[in-house]
């Protein structure tokens, strides 16, 4: 398949893993991008520039493709040292870089300079206009049914990705919700020119998750995620749990007093032990809608290849049948 | 166009223009189902089974192709007298009904009896499962994105469609946030056999409306929906206006202890007038989120025929040049 995405990227297919806290390591991103999609190591996730570094020399011994690094601008109190990562980036020879979070254009000369694509993850019409005006590449369009951060206007991608196509000139993926060929030709037919996928890849077999991670996402139906952090205007999508069930309890009962300290410990830092520990009530932990379609644990090359396969039949057969 | 709601309804193009409070007249449906659609006389909307037997006969003056009525099950203490309607719908010749709201079981009988096609509108896949299993012949699935009343589960459909075709045998229209040909070939890419719309029919040369509500859907945004009365878990989505403002604050001042009487005259009863009168700020009204990506107000026939070619060309251009 070839899209504007395939073209700016260097990739076979317009699929992109994007970057995921705590999961985003070489293991999974070498995976996506020898089956020719856009595998992405999460930055911060390795803790330190110079990790970072290591991790993406190890991923350039794992794959010959292209992939990418994530890296999410937070607020300048928790701030990183962005520059040494994107030192780290630049020297590493990566040549795609997913950015989210707060604003990235203080960092994006440094990036172009160095021959960087950057794609900026956005959750509204605005905020991708505003990534395009300031030199992004391409935008990652992420609706409301996202695992992790949904932004607070609760746009789903059916409304949200055809917007973005009346507004933008960059391309753009359709993120957030999408697991199947079914949605991947629909958000080509909406105006994306590929999709970007977190919680579909995680149920693959090269994932560094814990199997009870897997599992649980096979289990999940699209009814079992939570909003929480919604007072905070921090609005995180969660897997239903009983640890989640409390931070809303909390939520409800301290209302817009509510604060990050007082539900701290039930969102923050579980990451390992959910994911290496297989502990699934440690703690609240992101999860998108698309649980509700995964049905399966394939390898990253199984599940891209029957994307590609599926989709085609569908544009080829349903499609061009009901005309 | 040929899908298994064309043959089911013997219609030409699969896009159906639901049921809608004080806006369902024959002006409307007639208009639609002359383009080629499926048109909707709203049941309730008439007032007495006498005044929609007079409605369907002026619809059968101004169409002599199929056309629907909309009966919409209200809990059971404010039931109107379904029977006669559904006298007044066989005694017409009216061979498809839309249901909305409670379950239709009771009614099925005599309708199917009458050789009627019954297409049952859910918000979710059991209730989906529900329909098809008492015997209805299809199912109006919508989204998160729909005006009026989405429900509690606020499933938007690029999940709910993909879903509602892993566990449907029944076909199916996508409803809600349908407005475009983008989100046409992307309702059938998930599985859909149609659409349906209603917001995007407000916004017609024929919807008997004020100009003032036509003159509000361009302008709003995809961001100028609210959804009110959740509290009383009857969630309705609507236009962002000043009343809306209001039903919002009393609900967040009483919080759970909210009640219908305490937001009634906000919400009840104002449809004569911003439909009639224009008054926009003169209570809340259903729009969907649709509104965002609606910047015309052409006739039906012309709408339809632009859905019509421009998913083909969709299908038969940008779709097929991926490959």
């Amino acid at each position: 398949m070839k899209t504007r995405i395939t073209e700016l990227f260097g990739i076979e297919h317009p699929i992109i893993q994007g970057g995921m806290h705590h999961v985003g390591y070489a293991e999974l991103a070498s995976a996506v991008s020898n089956a020719g999609g856009l595998g992405i190591i999460t930055g911060l996730t390795q803790g330190s520039p110079e990790n970072l570094a290591r991790e993406i020399a190890k991923c350039r011994e794992m794959t010959d493709k292209p992939f990418g690094v994530n890296l999410t601008f937070l607020p300048a109190f928790t701030a990183p040292p962005y520059p040494e990562y994107i030192r780290a980036i630049i020297e590493g020879g990566v040549r795609i870089v997913e950015t989210a979070g707060r604003n990235p254009e203080a960092y994006l000369p440094a990036m172009k300079q160095a021959g960087i694509k950057v794609i900026h993850k956005c959750t509204s019409v605005r905020h991708s206009l505003k990534a395009e005006r300031i030199g992004c590449d391409a935008v990652s369009v992420d609706g409301f049914e996202c695992g992790g951060h949904p932004g607070e206007d609760d746009i789903p991608n059916m409304i949200l990705l055809p917007r973005a196509a009346e507004e933008l000139s960059v391309p753009f993926v359709a993120s957030g919700g999408i697991g199947n060929a079914a949605q991947f030709v629909a958000a080509l037919a909406l105006g994306a020119d590929g999709i970007n996928m977190g919680t579909r890849f995680i149920a693959t077999k090269e994932a560094p998750v814990h199997q009870n991670v897997k599992d649980a996402l096979i289990a999940a139906s699209e009814l079992d995620t939570r909003l929480i952090m919604r007072p905070l205007r921090n609005t995180e999508r969660v897997l239903a749990n009983a640890a989640v069930d409390k931070v809303l309890e909390i939520e409800r009962e301290a209302g817009s007093s509510v604060g990050i300290d007082d539900i701290k410990d039930l969102v923050s830092g579980v990451y390992p032990k959910i994911l290496q520990g297989g502990e699934m009530d440690a703690g609240a932990w992101s999860c998108g809608m698309v649980a509700g379609l995964i049905h399966d644990v394939p390898t990253c090359k199984d599940l891209i290849d029957g994307l590609m396969s599926e989709a085609e039949s569908l544009i080829r057969g349903r499609l061009a049948s009901v005309l």
